[in-house]
């Protein structure tokens, strides 16, 4: 069945290959759900889309390789094929989840920096996982979720800023902007079986994880909702802990988005696999926990696998977000002072509505830091002396 | 072939099973196609949506268990795949076209409660139509459009509040509200090929529902530009009628966005049936009217079936929106007044934006009335003693 | 193979004919991807998406009539089936890209008449290159972008205004226009890879030109953002010679956009098919270029024909844009004035928030030009004697 996923060559097409409608909807995700979720910050709208753009695109080609070699490496050639569009946008998914926890805190050279580190511990992070230790992760609670928060959590500790509160009034939203996160709530409600679903193979597994994604998306939202009325104003979900005493600047709130949902998914993992017998799973087990359906590993074992395989994501997100952190703070890269994060106008210049003629994609002009004196209003001129992360 | 449906276990994966891209764009019509076309209203966008995703997420689940009981009961379990993921979608489709006649007068648990009632009888109808009376229904003229509709009117002529003149300033829309309900229009438009030929079984009907709905789409939208332009200002299509005559306030129009062409559409599907032959539809028959290909049934059997699932589906709206009508004026329920209709202040906090960290999904706190009075604006507080319906 | 794109029956389903999902992405491309990107004129938005509607509506149709006559007419009926939706959304983009060249220069009338002539030029374009020269164009380099583009010029040069600098302070776009250009862009990018793999054949040529796809929009992402910040604000990409030398004034940069790429797509082509062999292709030559896989042509005829198809193109781009400048300057048509292009207003009529009932998709009415003096504002009837192209 593998070869289907070799674009060089289809052996037999009795099954057709993964239809490229999987792939598509984890695409929309990662570029609508993911880039849109992030213009929350109100002048940082093109900042977060175009960073998201610049970002995926150059993770998903890196990625491509790396993964490539991890998996499909073969008389001299990587092979690619859909599966491969689709590992190289969950990684870049990650990616962008780490870009979450520190967004409007840096240029565009760091990230592309952070980038190049992060794609290549996560192809490790995962190869380890699912092919050396056979653990199984359907929908990224580990090597996508747990890895990507951490790894930009650590990195954003390792990048704390104390003068932060130089750019506080940037730092939330407003009703545009606020429209644009919600969309992508939206979109990535609506794909989040098919995000889920798409590296399973056909038939039973894809279906398993749809349905599971399905309900558990539906219950979730009424509980969240339920629990809003409840908690009110008074007693919001802040995480105050998280910066004021282990000094972690997480813009996106990406440690209760994706770094505790991950962590949670993995210890529910290690119990549902604990639990995995023949009778529950039917004909199923076999595309669920092949080595327990082969009988070369016991239910309980393949848990401890899977606990096991939750240190090594959480050791490799770790070491790497600390490595990246401190490539990060390079001195020559272009990482905005502290009172001017969050802002669109040190990176893109808006150019004038009179120039002729108007081509519709290229609107705005990637600009460094350092040429845009005059384009940094008087509010920003006039601040206290700059420090720089 | 109904096997496949079955998430439990797949028997032979020669015809692989429907694939998820099917429910996608059904799950995209229902939440971006509905969820933003209601946002026109100009103060309650956040409602409009919201209480989409609430209805829905509830709706999901709810019409899970009652289709499933209807459906795929079988020794002690409920069967689910993703047919029941689509049905589920459709059901709270229903629910929502209700939703868009009562739209900005009612509270979430009046919604809760509405959608506890219309999805049993949803399910009812369906099962009644589809299975007893052998009804062919693929778009869901009857068991959705119609349904949907005549249950929310009826709902709301129960539901009649004569000072609702109190909150005409915010019953219209601005720019911005505007531009949601486009890119919903836009979305509903594109997928309804899909939706339609959803639940249609792949191949012949499947092909037939797409193409006919894709002709259908752009007929009609030529055909709405040019009779738009002759009747010109003057001549607007307005439904004075309903409100005035049969004091049913409509807020979305639903009546003649989906009533009255649900209706039409179960007429032309009568027309249609009565007029089938082997020679029309060739080997198609048996997928479209599966009676009338294997001679249990004559055409014109047919129709008058087609005609009197109209008329059962009408029953079951008029009676279950009156009972849900009373259900809803239940005095303890969170009914706004009539001065704080179409109003998002009422059930959604907007957080400080100075506030940290700030999460991106939880930027709203859903709220129940009566904590606000300090929310209230003067504007609200300011009027003549309220009324509630 | 071929059978089962004909909607009327399927023969053996043992390969699955083409998903709708196929003909879906394509099918969001043409409508929210083209169409939300036009909205980036400040006061257009309205005719922008809603000319799309309208010319998009009324091509799909008439493509279906025209293309069904070239390719699948048979027995007194043309047969129609997914691969008929795929070519009239097709022949609808090259329309629509056309309609980007005079993008607020014309009025709707204008713009059905020039597409009723361009979808006939399209088909026979494109049966003269597929068909009969055995030109391989699978994402339309040459059909779709090149065509488009340069009938849409040459049909411009027709309706050159020298006046039209008296509309030029609406010739821009502000914030929230941008946003729907953004959204429009983000659509494209990401569906790209569907929309160009979907007239392929299942399997090989399918898995090779959405992979090729996907890399080239990675790469060419990368590029372009670090390309805009070695030129940044002076050596901007601006077109100047063809509006002050040629006359052609191009609303949305198709020549950069479509032209020049599909000419460039069409080189390449030109030498990739002179290079191709069986060793670089395997199995998959039959696919790509089937005349090569039977012996019946060599690489150097094929990129001969690819070259001789180029030209065809552009004969029948420049020939077809002439005559349709030519009708369109017919004198009882709806052109609008130098002064009033890029309006709305001339077009569109707001309705007062206060009409009841509000139904959702109608808030727009199509008036025609001359019946709206009372709307034409204050700045508008002040200008000086209007020059009418």
């Amino acid at each position: 069945m593998a070869d289907w996923w070799m674009g060089g060559s289809l052996s037999s097409p009795e099954c057709p290959p993964l239809t490229p409608a999987g792939f598509q909807d984890v695409h929309t995700m990662i570029f609508v759900g993911f880039g849109f979720l992030m213009v929350f910050l109100q002048r940082y709208g093109f900042s977060s889309v175009g960073f998201t753009f610049l970002l995926a695109a150059f993770a998903l080609q890196w990625s491509t390789l790396v993964q490539g070699f991890f998996h499909s490496f073969h008389g001299g050639h990587i092979h690619v094929g859909v599966e491969s569009m689709i590992n190289a946008d969950f990684c870049a998914g990650a990616v962008l989840i780490s870009f979450g926890a520190i967004l409007g805190k840096t240029g565009p050279a760091q990230l592309l920096l952070m980038a190049l580190l992060e794609v290549v511990l996560f192809g490790l992070n995962e190869f380890v996982l699912l092919s050396l230790l056979g653990v199984k992760d359907a929908g990224g609670s580990m090597t996508i979720h747990t890895f990507g928060a951490y790894f930009g959590l650590v990195l954003s500790r390792v990048l704390y800023r104390p003068q932060l509160e130089k750019s506080k009034h940037r730092q939330g939203s407003v009703y545009h902007s606020d429209l644009f996160a919600m969309i992508g709530t939206i979109f990535l409600w609506i794909f989040w079986p098919s995000f889920n679903s798409a590296p399973t193979t056909l038939g039973d597994g894809q279906h398993r994880t749809a349905l599971n994604t399905y309900y558990s998306l539906t219950a979730s939202t009424l509980s969240t909702f339920a629990l809003s009325a409840l908690v009110g104003r008074d007693g919001q979900l802040d995480m105050p802990i998280l910066e004021s005493k282990l000094k972690v600047q997480d813009t996106c709130g990406v440690h209760n988005l994706h770094g505790m949902p991950g962590v949670l998914g993995a210890l529910l993992g290690v119990l549902v696999a604990g639990l995995a017998t023949h009778e529950a799973y039917g004909d199923g087990l076999e595309s669920v926990f092949p080595l327990l359906a082969k009988g070369q590993r016991s239910a309980t074992s393949q848990a401890m696998h899977q606990l096991f395989g939750l240190f090594v994501t959480l050791i490799f997100a770790s070491v790497g977000g600390s490595l990246g952190g401190l490539l990060l703070r390079l001195p020559f890269l272009d990482s905005p002072p502290d009172s001017q994060c969050y802002e669109d106008q040190i990176y893109w210049e808006v150019r004038s509505p009179w120039s002729c003629p108007f081509t519709c994609s290229s609107i705005l002009a990637l600009q460094v830091p350092g040429e845009h004196e005059d384009l940094a209003q008087g509010p920003l001129r006039a601040e206290e002396p700059e420090t720089r992360a």
